[in-house]
C-alpha cells in the first residue's frame, strides 16, 4: 500500500541541540530508498507503508544502538484508494 | 524493542461523522493482542514496535477494504533503553 | 469557539527523565479551569478555543521561567458546527 | 515569545478531496504576516507564539463560516530560550 508520511524524530537525553541525532535520523531515512523531503518540522517520506514504518523502525534501533536513551517520534501516514498518494500531489 | 504509541486515525470521506471507523479502528487495534487504552483523541498502545507498525498497517488495510477511501493517521512512538517504556508509568 | 484538544509537552535538554517537567505542564493545565484528562502519551482538553492556545502559551512561558531550555509540543485541535465536542463524546 | 511551528488543517465531512480547503487554510496562513513554507504535511510557520495561535484560531473561524463542518487540525510548537528558532535554522 502506497503511503504519504512524515517523521519527526526527537532525541531525548542528547542534551538542547540535536542537531546531530536529527541530521543522522533524516540520513537514515534517506538511505532507505524511500522518497524523502526534509522540511524544518521532519522529513516528509513516499513509499510502501511497509518500508516506511521500517525505516523508521531502522532509525530508532540506529539511534539507540549508538548511543541515545530516549526517543519520541511524531508520524504522520497518508493512504488513499482512489489514486496513487504521491507527495508532489499535495502541494498547489 | 518495546514501546509506548499513541495512534490516532481519521477517515476522509465518509462524512461528518467518523464515529463507526474510529470505533473499528480501535477495535481492531485491541484485537491485536497489544495493551491498548482508548481516549479521546486516540488510543495508546503498548508492546513491540514491530506489532505496533503491523497493528497499523492491518487498520489501514481493513478500513480501506471495508469501503473507506482515504485515511490520515497520527502515530506517536516513544522507546527507551534505560528502562522498559510502560502506558502505567507515564501516568502520576 | 468550542474545541476538542491534546497536548504534549516534551522538554529538550533536561535529561532522559522529563517526568517532572511533564507533570508541571500537566498541573499547569488543569489549573487553567479547561476540563483536563491526563494519558500516557499527553492531556486531553475541552474548552474554548482561545482559552487552550492560553493555557498552552502559560505552559511555555512558566517551563521556560522556571529554568527549561527547549519544549517541543504537540497539539490536536478539533472543531466543529453541527454539535458541541466533548471529550465524553469521543469514547464509546 | 518567538516559535517554530507547524500546522496541518484537515477538513473532515467536505468529500475525499479536501484540496479546496487545505489551500484555503494555507492561504489564511501565508496572510498573516507570519513567515510561512508549504509542503506535503502541513504549512511551516516562524513567529510569535500568540501570532500563531491567532492564524490559526482564524483558520478554523474562516474555513466553518465558509461552511466546513468539522476540522481536524495537527500543530507543532518549537520555543526555545538559547536562541532564537527560525525555520531556516532547523535545516541542514
Amino acid at each position: 500500500m502506497k503511503a504519504i508520511a512524515e517523521v519527526q524524530v526527537i532525541p531525548i537525553g542528547v542534551g538542547v541541540s540535536v542537531r546531530t541525532e536529527v541530521k543522522r535520523a533524516h540520513q537514515l531515512l534517506a538511505d532507505s530508498g524511500l522518497e524523502v523531503e526534509l522540511h524544518a518540522n521532519g522529513t516528509n517520506l513516499e513509499g510502501e507503508l511497509d518500508e516506511i514504518f521500517r525505516a523508521v523502525t531502522h532509525v530508532h534501533e540506529t539511534l539507540h544502538a549508538e548511543g541515545v536513551v530516549r526517543l519520541s517520534t511524531h508520524l504522520k501516514i497518508g493512504t488513499r484508494m482512489d489514486k496513487e498518494p504521491t507527495l508532489g500531489g499535495k502541494l498547489f
